[in-house]
């Protein structure tokens, strides 16, 4: 009833899959899952998602019952109202005890496999044969809109792949989406589906009047060694009221007379909106006082760990620090510019194999890229059933589930760094899991390589031209575009340090041209900075903003113009966010507004350059889709070339 | 040998698939496939989808030796260059007799399936019991990496679903990827897989030495008339080469000591590269003449259906020639400003069903939101098994499937204008499909509803931000964000228009404040117009600048400020990339470059908005995540009230 009672306080919301999961929620939360309400942030929780995000009532109830400080009555009343703790999703970064946010299908799956890989890999690599520190399982409640998604389809795959078996999945079969039943678009047998990927699936028939058949799933699912559990409970949606098994009940209030009747069901008409039997939080705390013993025996366990695995323990409280260790980023190379040059991608995987071997945390792979992506972490094994120790993941050809695999690794707050590598291009595949990264501070680290159409021959279908701008739009998201090794090194030390936000690091497939006397691993913090400039006390004449790869070709159009007298400044925007951030002073000392003559150079969308270039500005962009042919001849196909940038440089220059 | 010189000569290129499916290749385009060479676009022939689209070289040479004027000797050799008909992956608008563009995996398993639901849908509606006007099988070949990606699985639990029989799907199992052999990251029982999601499911174990078993398959499929068909081959990877059967030979050119021991062991070792014995030719021949007199019987069927069912083949007439007939744009409803406000999805819905009535072409659905994004054709039926002639298609919750299905639904290239729809939020959930439809010229609509923060209570994970920026950075597609009923028509008369570029039409959950005097329908093909201006001969001393549900707000505060004497216009920027075609002259009439007081009002990301207003104005927009909330608090949380637009552009006003 307090599902019911929120809802139609509200006049929003969601009850159909809360009403429908109501005994499958309450039993885990009284019965099964291992928590602490107190510390809802104790390592070694259980952790639970609601994929069905939408069913977020469902989980505030549960945790308003179980005593969670974060949803008092006071909250339930205030669902879906503005700066309540009770949004019409849940959110990790609002409501203490929510583990991830969910809300668009699916995503909560690939966060659940996450979660499970995390825990199978701490467990591979801290515990010992007398001192488990590292035990806990993950619950996930998908719905039906989760089953069609291909997201879903893909986490499941790899959890199956992985046999990570202390996951359970829990499938709210009740039959109906939004449109209608669900037979208006679904005809898979699910279970033998789930079976083919290498779940171990149960049907629990009748669930609303059998805890008996889901709690022997439970037993089969904790059972199980080798394979992740999929069970699949048949329920009611909206269960009770008059919408009862309809599509009608998946959102939205209930007509007056039909609250009234579900209360006469439950011998429920004489009380008051937003009550609640004192038995049912007594019994609830039943659980929540194991939960906290739980965790005093985890702590006296972690003491024993301490005392007898001294190094372990050390590194294990690093990573429950947030996994950086002191002086972490000394580790990342440096490079004079009489080092061979490289692309990107080649610094990128210098930076990276030497923070493997200080940061403890880091761990992470490829969507089936990883030489091309150069991020396959030498000296790590595989993270595979059989080494769920190593730290180089194996995505396959799954973009959209690593990253939301990658979210729930981040989320484990456990001090892993995930790190997920394929093609700038396919960020579309995965732009929403990255999103949520954003919205959920899952500080996961995008490796995006083959960055423009400097990839060349792969042609327009592989080469990115509008992700650069779609990323740099995704609030609290940094896109890092370094045009060399110094400026590499600097992304990662930056994309490291922001625990809490989400990197994007676009890096080349081709070779710079050079590692360039201006740029400096340090100055990649402000975002923006002056590689050169001849201006001295003056104000130079032009100033020439370029990224990656294309900094090199305003660096070179700077000294052919310099040699004909002119005053120009070279200046790197490596990361917007970051210097969109500056004092206004900063910003106007690398672009003081008085020099109007500006050209952007970017092989990219033009998108949002006028912002920095302004409006007598040039930005030296693509606006159509690329073409396969030679990096070389792409390049020059549309005009980035020292020759064509000096030429759009001297003609800005001539006019007045 | 002709895959293996063009990946020589280019020093380029993907050959381990092409080699591995060269017999299935030979086998499909010399004896399976009805297809007429000389006559590419004969609307009745068989249409062919090679999802691993990095395979291209098959497809290429298969089309060479079949005669296709597009594919000569001289193009095989230009593989992968700059401006050749043969890039790196297959582009339809580059080499004719390419159906769809192909290469991101997945995409080309979902454009078959509406390939085959294009024909499934014709042939419901125009065949008669005499005269099958519209028979044509599709085959898609798809490899691993296709069988990994989330949008195949979506794609293919909708084909099986619609049982979608004349789909013949051929699985490449060759068991490598990129990185390695499958195993690294694939464990499923695919065939399993597919079997649960209600396909015709065969193995042929040896491809290579048993056509028989290969035919025998696709005798099983033509039988099938339930079932689409998945056809697993078990092939060998860069077959003949020393990488033959590993990851190695997935791409690159091969040592020349390999590339002259595979010459010798098909006798090929006097031969000059690109050599072609002329009996393969002749071979080719015998199935593409059979094909020319196909489509000379169907061109002789098509006038017996003309003389016997003389209004179904004008119809089907008017559908070949584009699908427009004759002034269909009047059927568009107006509304003035006394009529009742809506939603812009409300007006979205009327002209929908005004359109549906007069364009025999209209198809589409939503992923599962059909009611919230009113897009229900009413009058029509669901498309379905037992009802293929319905042109409501229910797509799940299957967002990247919907919109690679209405690719290959545009297509098909028979009239057919394919719209897809969902929130916004979720076109995020697509993103490379939209794109994909821009590259491939295919014109899909894509309606996405509930656009802005103002859809309130569902919160940040529902409340776009950055996805307008994101879409009017992709080249080619037109966004529209229409501010009411006028300009919610206009869009859909360009989004229309315009059957080579998709569209994406973002409406409003929220009803708007108003029908505007000022708006118009026919305005908005120049992307941007002025609503209105009380500036006289002068020039106004502001402009407001808005778009969708917040031009209302700039027609406010305009109201407000010109009571104080401002002179103030108000342009509506519909469309961005429409204005940014027009003419130098128009752009400066409607944003005058003396006027630099200018204000941009969008609840979205500021990204871009700086082109418009320039360095001196004030672009409000959200840099942040939504809020949950009622809509009103949301929008005045964000700044978007008359009151604030007010004091924003007076304090603009009052600076020099």
């Amino acid at each position: 009833m307090l599902i019911v009672d929120a809802v139609q306080n509200a006049q929003a919301g969601h009850p159909g899959m809360a009403l429908g999961m109501a005994d499958i929620g309450y039993y885990l939360y009284r019965h099964v899952m291992r928590y602490n309400p107190r510390d809802p942030k104790w390592f070694n929780r259980d952790r639970f998602v609601l994929s069905a995000g939408h069913g977020c009532l469902l989980q505030y109830v549960c945790h308003h019952l179980a005593g969670f400080e974060s949803v008092q009555l006071e909250d339930l009343k205030r669902l879906c109202k503005l700066g309540s703790r009770t949004p019409g999703h849940p959110e990790n970064t609002v409501t203490d005890g929510i583990e991830v946010t969910t809300g668009p299908l699916g995503q909560g799956v690939a966060n659940a496999v996450g979660l499970a890989l995390a825990e199978a890999h701490l467990a591979a690599r801290f515990n010992k044969p007398d001192c488990d520190i590292v035990d806990h399982r993950t619950y996930c409640i998908m719905g039906d809109g989760c089953a069609m998604e291909g997201i879903t389809h893909e986490a499941a795959s790899l959890a199956a792949h992985w046999k990570l078996h202390k996951l359970t999945m829990i499938y709210d079969d009740n039959h109906n989406t939004i449109d209608g039943p669900i037979s208006l678009a679904f005809s898979e047998d699910i279970s033998a589906r789930f079976k083919a990927l290498g779940w171990n699936t149960i049907t629990v028939d009748n669930t609303h009047d059998d805890m008996d058949s889901f709690n022997d799933a439970l037993l089969s699912a904790f059972g199980d060694t080798e394979k992740p559990t999929f069970i699949r409970v048949k329920t009611l949606i909206g269960r009770l009221s008059r919408k009862e098994g309809t599509s009608k009940a998946h959102h939205g209030t209930f007509e007056e007379d039909d609250v009234k009747q579900m209360r006469q069901k439950v011998n429920w008409d004489s009380r008051e909106p937003f009550h609640v039997i004192p038995m049912v939080y007594r019994e609830m705390q039943i659980q929540t006082d194991h939960g906290e013993k739980l965790e005093k025996e985890w702590f006296s366990k972690f003491d024993y760990f301490k005392t007898n695995y001294p190094e372990e323990a050390a590194e294990f409280e690093v990573l429950l620090s947030g996994g950086l260790p002191p002086n972490w980023e000394t580790c990342l190379p440096e490079w004079s510019v009489t080092d061979p040059v490289d692309a990107t991608r080649g610094y990128s995987e210098k930076c990276l194999n030497q923070l493997v071997k200080v940061l403890p945390g880091l761990i992470g792979g490829s969507a089936d890229l990883a030489s091309s992506n150069k991020v396959y972490l030498q000296g790590s094994q595989d993270f595979q059933h059989s080494s769920f120790y190593g730290r180089n993941i194996r995505y396959g050809v799954r973009e959209h589930a690593m990253a939301g695999i990658s979210n729930g690794i981040a989320l484990h707050r456990s001090g892993l760094i995930p790190f997920a590598a394929t093609f700038l291009i396919f960020s579309d595949y995965m732009k929403n899991s990255i999103r949520l990264s954003a919205l959920s501070h899952a500080g996961v680290i995008y490796i995006m390589t083959h960055d423009s159409i400097g990839l060349g021959e792969d042609g327009p279908t592989h080469q990115p031209i509008e992700q650069l701008a779609g990323l740099r739009a995704v609030p609290r998201l940094l896109v890092f575009r370094p045009a060399d090794g110094n400026e590499t090194a600097g992304a990662y030390r930056e994309a490291i340090t922001n625990r809490d936000a989400p990197s994007v690091i676009a890096l080349s497939r081709q070779k710079v041209a050079a590692n360039l006397e201006g740029t400096s691993a340090n100055e990649v913090e402000k975002g923006g900075y002056i590689i050169s400039d001849n201006s001295g006390k003056s104000l130079p004449d032009i100033i020439l903003i370029g990224t990656g790869s294309e900094l090199c070709l305003c660096e070179e159009s700077a000294k052919m113009l310099r040699k004909e007298g002119r005053r120009v400044r070279v200046v790197s925007l490596v990361c917007w966010q970051l210097f969109n951030r500056q004092p206004k002073e900063y910003k106007e000392h690398v672009l003081p507004s008085s020099v109007s003559k500006r050209i952007s150079v970017e092989a990219g969308s033009s998108m949002g350059w006028s912002e920095y270039v302004g409006r007598e500005g040039i930005v030296m962009g693509v606006e159509e889709f690329g073409a396969s042919g030679a990096y070389l001849d792409t390049f020059k196909k549309f005009g980035f070339t020292e020759e064509n940038v000096t030429r759009v440089a001297k003609s800005l220059l001539s006019q007045y």
